[in-house]
């Protein structure tokens, strides 16, 4: 063991640190077929991940490969070993290690192994050999070897047997997405789900003035209008869900080109079914490997679904913010629950910031589907190399979206209150209630009576009795909002 | 009946044309609650198409409202009248001669009737007018009357009757996309399906070499390549059929704000089935009609699959304009059907001008799919009013992806040949092949043969008979491109 | 001559017409390299033009190549003539008709002779042998000959002399781009720049609430908010004027591959000028022809541009309509004007359709955006060949932003009126004058009464007299919005 | 002091570590206007950023503000203290410590005491109040004061003195835009575009094939193909250029809504100058403060100038991937250097890596340019709320540029050889040489001559000397590719 300054390792992990700090790491060194390299002592990676970091200086920290890929690898590189060793292929002592390894790994415990930024090579090469690197040595401590001792464990014979980065990499794609979708994003949406519909219930009595155009309108009730909101993410989950059973494919088996040269007849199935035990989620092997490496359609459907999910969600946001405004020159129908100071000289102001984050969260998700769509479309031949790119951007979007709604239903929805005051103003000092009287008095003398209330800005009342077109009893009989919310019998 | 000169309408129909064309039309005068109008003779319209012309000179005659949504706007009306007939709310004569002059708007057969271009009002309203106002001066002119004699037929109290623009436009926005989708695009893409599907069959016995990363790598069967594009076609297929369910229910019935106000009780459902019968499509009433007028969801997901499709076919046709590179400098493994003279100096230039058509489609649809994105998130309150862009951009990405995978289809894939000689001598001087020799000879000296006859430019035959580790008739019997396609037993 | 019945320009034109009609055309007879060909008798085009008709069919007439590229063609046309003329490779009598035809071209005289769709080879060869059959045939009628007969004026030999569609097309693609841009764009949104000016004068007086997160904030004057807009607008101008130096460069003279190979040398240089001369726009010959084919980044650079104005108008359009909202339940401070009956039923009711018109042109811009920049980094080698489509979209989203512009100028903008008691009173309900206390009375004391006019909904001066914090003169000395709209001294 | 367990600073900091691990920290109290609040006793944040790192639990650690904002907040709050020092606004005592405290900001050396989200408010208040909480701490820190002690030094009242969220984060926007656009982006692509411009020399002299619809075609020398390359990014550098004017100037002195109210007169002008002096760059201030507020068309701009260069460096890479294919199956004009094990066996196969990465940034970034375009285009009335989305995701986008095209630069095109003798061989092996003969011979013979040699796979000459066309002699004196690389004279 020896002391250099490791001057890439540094520029990696702290791009934006003035380059005045110096640090020094303890190192051992490691071998790659392009030859030998000092890496950190206390990391676990190998060669090929320490010469990633030095070719690949692209971002830096915030830019490292996603954790739910990195945890992924671990599944799936505990499924593989598990697979080999019933089938013989890999003995049990080394095995056991690398499953337990490997489990580690899936567990997020060995994150700060991971260093590799998204931006490196397209087919996620190096991020399996990073995982390949990481297990073999953490393998090889668990079996009491030195670290970089590749005949204890050895990454690429005994960790990636019957794999290659073409097939690894597509996999841990889809088990990540999966994970982050099933485990984070849709119970969110759920959640925003089961809060509207609350909402529903609780504001169904409230009739309201409706608008269209951003123009007043016939009434309907705050709940029929939260209802919308609710049927639109209802729909959210069901689009995100309908993208499931392609990504639940897995292409392990594929190996480089999709004919699964060097890997056993029966290792695929084998591997989904172990990845699909362990995760307790329904993954199958890809009917067609030359697909499953080549495009990635799978991936840029569902950033679709969440393109969707966002378009829905930018609309219900900005309907509360638009609904929530004033206190005194806005819209004013909803109060919207206060987090923070607003303002330090304006009391009163409540900030809709729960409805920004949502919003900024919908733009990113949006801008991250076209990406997704143009690395998608850049395929060639055998193997689609935009492959780290697409499943960061989709995982992002589903992180976020999965956040941002959770934080938007806590922190704003389940809080949210009706002005029934100023709702019950607006409604009643409308004009567009007049409608109710088109079949009384009909259209010309209704027209009449709202043409003068609008010019006059008095009430459809004063102006109906003014004209002396229907006494006050019939106004009220008449003009009732609440026969207007639905289809007549 | 009188002359005047209409500039307005001059200048709608033929902006691009010099201003020195003059054109006399005979008029007659139509009105609305705007006043009296003059509008061509020759035409059904009304004022308030009229109106709309003048006031909405935005991209001119390639901007007009597309021909689906006219015809759809034939079948809802028809639908209408007949449900309103049997309710009781229209009587015999007027309902039928408003059902005779729909069926002529559903058959396309007044679409010069409908001058009214898509960037309008975004509820469509004017668009349901001139629907109303051409469905009434025919029906006006079938029971013997004079064109714009509403008291025969009215626009708004017997086509329009129980509606409101509010609910027709996503109504035909459903219709519509429902049958350029079904009757046009999956018509298309099944087509192209089976094509590709018979090439995996005609290519199967075919060994080529792989390519990843754009460079050679292990071999694979040209039907498997072939294989991997009919899976991403079919799972197109799958994707847009998805979409179906949401884009079969039906706003109509929600009137204005989606309350149903004014309509009556069951409505909805009867046009939805009045729909469904004279289409033979399942069309259904929408659960929640609120979200059907101020959100089209449905329209960005189908949108969201199409994108999806279109990434696909990018890959797909890169591929192949790729593969039938040359034919001397290129990979040149497949040939591509000549259609047309690539250049009237260099014989033998095939330009793959189908691959160039369909990708510059699918560029489009990816572009279109932003644009619904960005119209679908702009919904307000009761009412989104992007209503006309939207589905101008779907069916545009409907009508380009089925159009240009018919041709594709038609002038490409099926006569696509491939060049197994030039394939054949690819494969055969590959270094990949090196690969079979692994578990012979071991890694180090596979290695040492392959990185010999990539220095010397030789064979590997050659260069593994140079260093002496096999015989020929060895390397014959281990380097078989035919065992290399396959998981090994 | 003789009649045949032709399905492929039937289905061309007609696509959407029931297939019942049959036509049928006088034709004659044209060949290419390819052998002979039926053409329409009336139709100056020939064979190449036809067969792209028949494999592409594509889209139908709505996507036809659009006419400002038809005309550029003819203003290069024109212009290559005179050179070749003028440099003694033409002779002066075929020059003369070939000018002569495509001067007509030019002047948008021939467009029905322009069949051909977007949809077509990337490099748009199609249409520029369109344009070469077409001019052609034209001077073969000028001169007295038969059309048809290539020996009086050739499409390639004379009319394409020294060209390529390679050079071609990209040359039309930046002609036709900047007519469109500064004959149809920049003076739309001058003149809409004017107008928001105009406002920003007449509106100077009056004083408002401001509204930051949709939420009441301190007062500005109604002037100070459209300058906001004016300036957007301004920029706007700039962004546009600031791409047109790299589309003003023209790569006529790279021919193939842009090696200039088989033209003159100064022949890039002459035909530019010639551009120039003629249009009276400062055309220059590209210096880098290499880039001008195998790339089109100034497109995408000009599209660009488009992208940030339609977020510009999006913003602007959104404010108008939210401003406008009302009458009675919407926020009211503007008055639009009223162009079209927003409802029959709702009088009063003032949908604000221009701005609806508006935002859609900006999210399909939008869309475009993408779909030029897919189109444009998909370019291979020497070539790039997602011409058309690029072209396309970009005139597309010049001329739907020129024209809205033009009408929402028009028929929005000019005729804005503000509700002056709307406004004031909206100002003086406000709680955020209260700012106006903090250093009078501190910032506490200011606190208590606005939270207390909060509480009690009253007015600030009602809380503050109540909590006797100050007298009701002080308070009409201190709380002044107009002190309130610029820094302070 | 006491110990609490945070749960909230836990989730945010570690939201993906298993929720096993349980720490400690030392808290102190804080508090705002919504009371009390426990923060961590050794970071400077204070109540209200304790409050939103509860309030925004969305995306976690990678979700942070981007760290060139955080520096430039310390640029600007340095800026802001002197020009309120020298105006006498600010004691001396404080002012110091406060630009002290501020400079450590600017420096980067207090980046672990901004833990906020990107997903936030919409307007950046937070990361304002951060900062502001931030520095008063550490000035009073300096001031030998104990933390939260805000009678030594306020974060409101001192720090942010003359300020409002409303402008401090639009201007920080700008600083940050401009830093690393003219830092980091800039110097990269120069270097690139030198780079390019060295192999331009490099390979001036070797004739190639072109190709065309990726089709061959007439020759070029491959410095001519580079040199289209190098154009490329010479215009990318202009276009980015281009966009600087409108991002120098910063919206600081706006205050809360663009009127400037409770900032002196000159504020703004002398913080833009203190801006440009402390950084050597031009920044003035904002012409319009409303503009500035409410519209962020300026990051909108810029981000469509990255996006035309991705569009730009999208080709580069993927035409030197392609020519860079191989190395036996493709191809193989360009040799690009090895950096890494391409694969364990299959020796020779040199990975694009670089391109790779470099297109799947280009991808990205034009996805970040589609969400700024839906977050600029979404502002409402007196402030944009889609701050912080819009410069994270312009940040990411010039970073990604700045440090991939650097990669690239360094790790690919310095090292690009050019592979001249398959070069020459793919060159004289085209047909497309038989372009030079049109001349001598005819079209139709040297039509005959290349369909020939195509037919019978022979090259020209054979195929010219077996029809008796001419001599070899001739052949070579007139088929010389040197000469097909220019105009002729």
């Amino acid at each position: 063991m020896r002391f250099v300054f490791l001057v890439s390792e540094l520029c990696q992990e702290n791009a934006d640190v003035p380059a005045v700090t110096v640090r020094f790491f303890a190192t051992r060194q490691e071998s790659d077929t392009f030859g030998p390299l000092d890496v950190p002592a206390d990391r676990y990676w190998g060669a090929q991940t320490q010469r990633s970091l030095q070719n690949f200086k692209i971002g830096g920290r915030a830019e490292r490969m996603p954790e739910p890929v990195v945890c992924a690898f671990g599944v799936l590189k505990r499924a593989a070993a598990k697979v080999n060793m019933e089938s013989g292929y890999l003995d049990e002592k080394r095995g056991k290690a690398i499953m337990q390894a490997a489990g580690e790994v899936a567990e997020g415990k060995l994150l700060e192994h991971f260093p590799l930024v998204v931006w490196q090579t397209g087919s996620g090469t190096q991020s399996n050999m990073n995982a390949n690197e990481v297990i073999a040595n953490r393998a090889v401590e668990i079996l009491g070897g030195e670290l970089g001792d590749k005949s204890v464990v050895h990454p690429n014979d005994h960790v990636n047997k019957g794999q290659s980065s073409n097939d690894t990499f597509p996999t841990v794609m889809h088990i990540a997405a999966i994970q982050e979708i099933t485990g984070r994003l849709l119970p969110a949406l759920t959640s925003l789900y089961e809060a509207l519909e609350k909402k529903v219930q609780e504001f169904n009595h409230i009739i309201k003035i409706g608008r269209t155009h951003t123009q007043d309108a016939t009434p309907l009730t705050l709940g029929q209008e939260f209802s919308g909101y609710a049927t639109q993410v209802k729909y959210g989950i069901e689009r995100v869900e309908g993208t499931l059973p392609r990504l639940y494919q897995l292409a392990q088996g594929g190996t480089a080109v999709g004919t699964g040269l060097n890997a056993k007849k029966g290792f695929a199935e084998a591997v989904a079914k172990a990845v699909a035990d362990d995760t307790g989620l329904p993954f199958v092997t890809a009917p067609n490997k030359f697909e499953a490496l080549a495009a990635h359609d799978a991936i840029v459907e569902a950033s679709g679904a969440l393109n969707t999910v966002a378009v829905s969600l930018m609309k219900v946001a900005n309907d509360i913010r638009f609904l929530g405004s004033g206190p005194r020159c806005g819209l004013g129908e909803l109060k919207l629950p206060e987090n923070e100071p607003g303002s330090s000289i304006m009391p009163g102001k409540v900030n809709p910031t729960q409805c920004e984050a949502l919003t900024m969260v919908c733009a990113q998700v949006m801008g991250n589907n076209v990406a997704v769509s143009v690395g998608g479309s850049n395929g060639h031949f055998e193997l689609n190399v935009f492959k780290p790119m697409l499943i960061n951007a989709l995982l992002q979007s589903v992180r976020l979206l999965g956040d941002a709604s959770a934080s938007f239903t806590e922190n704003c929805v389940v809080g949210i209150q009706a002005d029934e005051k100023r709702i019950a103003k607006l409604l009643n000092e409308s004009l567009m209630l007049v409608t109710a009287l088109n079949n009384k008095v009909g259209y010309d003398k209704a027209a009449a009576i709202a043409k003068k209330a609008h010019k006059e800005g008095t009430t459809l009342k004063e102006s109906a009795l003014a004209l002396g077109y229907l006494t006050e009893e019939d106004f009220h009989s008449y003009v009732r909002p609440e026969l207007m919310i639905a289809p007549s019998a």
